[in-house]
């Protein structure tokens, strides 16, 4: 099958690779020159499992997509923020049958997968595998992982489960879920309160979870996902999330990490994914006449941070 | 006139000198030992306009007040969270004819000092005079300044035109105002925009003004601090009220200073003012059925952050 992999970062690359010696024909696509010059010209380097490989899988940098040649899937996997440009940089190699599966983190990306692509070419999913970055052309790969998926489309429901057994067919673990949105709801309200709030409070995850405030906020942010996934017919286990979330809190497993948008912004200078987590519940939370001010005020500091910090 | 200042800091200190040289029979009393002990044994040291003064003033420290006399005006000045404890401490010079004036910032004091004084002897007002502490039995006092104050007992008008008269007498330029509530308000809206934003912001008042969402954060903030006003028959002019507050914004004027809940929190490492802010309105809010939840959620930031600081 012809796989391009969108987003060709710490993840992009895990799925290219096992893609790729699963027997398919893999491309893929990246912004970052560097990045993009290291593969076309050394390869692909990985530490897989502790295994050494060099792998040379055709690279294109998205901005200089000359082939007009449609592939069969494409694999997104670019930072929520760069999502619109890639799918517009991408644009020659979608055709009519060209199925696109969504595995960004949080949520509301189908709206922006839509102006490009029709529903029922657009599949979404979550994983759990994970993959590090150690410098240009150059991954870590460790450890085991799975996907779950499910079709936009209406009647996809073959097409999704035949997609999840490409992927398996490669190692990747995958498999259909009916429920995929509950999911990705329940991932996206550990990250719509310890992102945000670890941020903005410029402490770890135990740190927060200390503080006597930090159940009240939780409980009201969970309530505000709820709400509008409640809306788009995603019925959460209230009580069962926020008890999930705040099993972040704890030191002696994860408590004492800091959260990826504290990495972005406080360590780094970047701009953050807030508008793909808490700013989607705004917008969708507009959109559908739901108040949903703790994710409105959150978005609105973080982005202020932003500034302060003149992140890019 | 007998007149006790309760909470004698920066402000309080002004005040006592100023009543003492007018002629009032001033005592102070504080809660700061090293502050009591200092004026006890060399008097309050002021440098008044460039003059300096040393004014020997009774001063008793407010846990170990033996006197059972009563006083005929007490002016409240402590910080915020001290004040019901100060209320309590100074139970023995309250008698029925006391006169209870509360000049601290913020909102809902009345609250407390309701359940020490009887209605018909509490005034509140509000200060343009400013102070500085130097160190303990030391404070600065330059410039000018006035005091708006109103009763909030019924029929108690004339008392509070009394009470203006009195302040004026020793220079503190009081006046009578038939809607205090409204001048509270409209500086408690500066209080609960600026210092809790550039708090938990980490930035000062230009810093926040240039950031994109700081305007619209203003506007639900200073609407959630009207609705609660309006409900209490205090209606803001809510654009005029949003101008006054976005010019602190000016870096030309003061929006290079950092606002003292900001001084208080991040550089000192001492609790701050915010249940007094927009924790009261938090609080107004819950009682009145009013949603506030920009309120409610930067009160608990503020106070995660205090505990994350392990503020005092």
């Amino acid at each position: 099958m012809k796989i391009t992999i969108a987003g060709a970062g710490a993840m992009g690359s895990r799925f290219g690779l096992m893609l790729h010696k699963g027997g398919n024909e893999v491309t893929l696509v990246d912004g970052w020159p560097a990045h993009v010059n290291q593969i076309k010209e050394h390869g692909l380097q990985a530490n897989f499992n502790g295994e050494e490989l060099t792998v040379q899988l055709p690279v294109e940098l998205q901005s200089e997509i000359h082939s007009e040649e449609k592939t069969d899937l494409i694999i997104l996997f670019t930072k929520a923020m760069q999502l619109d440009k890639m799918l517009q940089d991408i644009q020659p190699l979608i055709g009519a049958h060209t199925n696109v599966l969504c595995l960004l983190n949080g949520i509301g990306h189908e709206d922006i997968v839509e102006k490009y692509v029709p529903m029922e070419n657009i599949f979404i999913g979550n994983t759990m595998w994970t993959a590090g970055l150690e410098g240009p052309g150059k991954v870590k790969l460790f450890g085991n992982g799975s996907v779950e998926l499910q079709n936009l489309g209406k009647n996809q429901e073959q097409a999704a489960i035949d997609l999840a057994s490409v992927l398996s067919d490669s190692g990747l673990n995958a498999k259909y879920s009916d429920n995929i949105h509950y999911s990705i709801y329940r991932k996206a309200c550990v990250n719509g309160t310890m992102n945000g709030l670890c941020t903005i409070l410029d402490t770890n995850m135990a740190g927060l979870g200390e503080t006597r405030p930090a159940h009240d906020m939780v409980v009201t942010i969970v309530n505000e996902f709820a709400a509008v996934a409640a809306h788009e017919g995603v019925m959460l286990d209230i009580p069962e999330v926020i008890e999930h979330v705040e099993e972040c809190f704890n030191p002696e497993t994860i408590g004492m990490h800091y959260p990826s948008m504290y990495q972005d912004l406080i360590t780094n200078h970047r701009l953050t994914e807030i508008d793909y987590i808490n700013g989607a519940i705004s917008r969708k939370g507009k959109k559908y006449n739901i108040p949903t001010p703790y994710c409105d005020f959150l978005t609105q500091l973080i982005h202020s941070k932003e500034e302060i910090l003149k992140a890019k």
